[in-house]
């Protein structure tokens, strides 16, 4: 691992790190913000971004390091898709599909399915080293994540369970296949029988038995995307048939953009705090 | 004038405003955040921006309105520079003169003296129209700015007496005629004789008799500027001698960027905020 640039912020360090990945077979950059006493708590918050973002767009933008440096909690926030020479990009160089939109699943089909590991990736390399290389407590981390990054949070949460003691998200894809940004991008990744896509949809995960503890969602009413491909009411109706503790909160007037996920980004960290404590 | 976006955020409306400048001769576009009690306050502060900024970088990065919001404050962040067709830009494309450099000045030199009108645009045009626009009170105005905007902010406020209630600064540059930065754009934009810069200098203006009532300024210890562009220890110097109640805080180890700003722009606020009460 590699640090290219430090910057203080809040008393602590804003450091964007290059790495060599085995999973994804290029080098990736991600951000990772250390609070000043990020040594004395350990616990950390994985943030999952959407589509078209990279490493950077929550670390400028989601105001995000005032209350974790206040709160003691590691920011890590990954790219979204492989990148690089060799890694390949959708035909059209469509922006849902391919470099930007890597859908935190492991791509089964061709040409894909060489560097499109971004589950793999994130739950099996970049945590396991990040908290080795900046001496944090694997038992101690949160996911949250926003849109596809939404998504990446509750499937990986639900996916794999105990590896993450909190979860949240902010307007997330809540049943890719039943949207047409999931249904390209699983099609693609996964091919076209629907049975294997269960694993990368949240409301199927939890319809086939996967548990959290509780959940906190936030949605801005006034988000372009909520009726065609965010789709929360399904997300609250698997909750409640499962009996997991789900609070969503509706935002009236909100949008899809980081100026939602600033507004609220601190009743999200608090909420983590409070559970990685 | 034309609302091109709005976006909510801690309760408040950030919109992007479009309108056609008669200072500029241009189409120019602003940010502007209305907390929700902006009328009841109708305090607001002009933000300045700095060097290869636009309107945007203040908005997005600063992490500015969530106290704003708090205290009643509308935010206004103009552009810095003249833009669009027919605006003549640096030769070689520099980043420090020309298109996103427009130095706050009024120049005088062909070509640049026909669009390059940044201080009456920002004093004689922009503000009174926001002012009326939004219904604000335009005795109640504080200015700010980083840098390049900094500096804006400075000569602004010191060469127009009783425009601006509170006046404070990010790294800003503190002395133009005594950088490569400012010479490079004083001379470009005003010509070679240095008696027509010191309305452009925050530091020949004090030695002038421009006087401020205080003034609250932060500077990073780590700015890889500090030396060369910045010189705060001259308007330390400037203000010694006019006794100028200046206020500079060094902070260790911040650097340039937008997480400086974000990390003391609460202070600036809240030192705004109780001069425009």
């Amino acid at each position: 691992m590699r640090v290219t640039s430090t910057s203080r912020l809040f008393e602590g360090e804003q450091l964007v790190v290059e790495h060599r990945t085995r999973e994804l077979g290029c080098d990736m950059r991600f951000g990772i913000f250390q609070p000043p006493e990020a040594r004395r708590t350990g616990a950390s918050l994985l943030w999952l971004s959407g589509l078209t973002c990279t490493h950077e767009n929550f670390c400028s933008k989601a105001g995000a390091q005032r209350v974790a440096a206040e709160l003691g909690l590691t920011l890590i926030a990954p790219d979204t898709s492989p990148r690089g020479e060799g890694v390949p990009d959708d035909a059209e160089g469509a922006w849902d599909f391919g470099l930007g939109a890597g859908f935190y699943v492991d791509a089964t089909r061709a040409p894909w399915s060489q560097h499109y590991r971004m589950r793999s990736y994130v739950l099996d390399e970049l945590l396991p080293d990040v908290a080795r290389e900046f001496a944090l407590d694997a038992a101690r981390i949160g996911v949250s994540g926003h849109s596809m990054g939404g998504h990446g949070a509750l499937t990986l949460a639900l996916g794999s369970p105990n590896r993450f003691r909190s979860v949240s998200a902010f307007a997330p894809i809540c049943a890719p296949s039943a949207c047409p940004w999931g249904e390209k991008a699983l099609a693609g990744y996964l091919g076209e029988d629907r049975a294997t896509w269960r694993a990368a949809d949240a409301c199927a995960l939890i319809d086939d038995g996967a548990r959290l503890a509780d959940l906190l969602v936030d949605q801005g009413s006034a988000d372009e995307f909520l009726q065609t491909q965010l789709k929360p009411d399904l997300l609250q109706q698997a909750c409640q048939r499962a009996g997991i503790d789900l609070t969503l909160h509706m935002r009236e007037g909100y949008d899809h953009s980081y100026h939602f996920i600033a507004t609220f980004i601190e009743s999200h960290l608090r909420w983590h705090a409070e559970r990685l404590a």
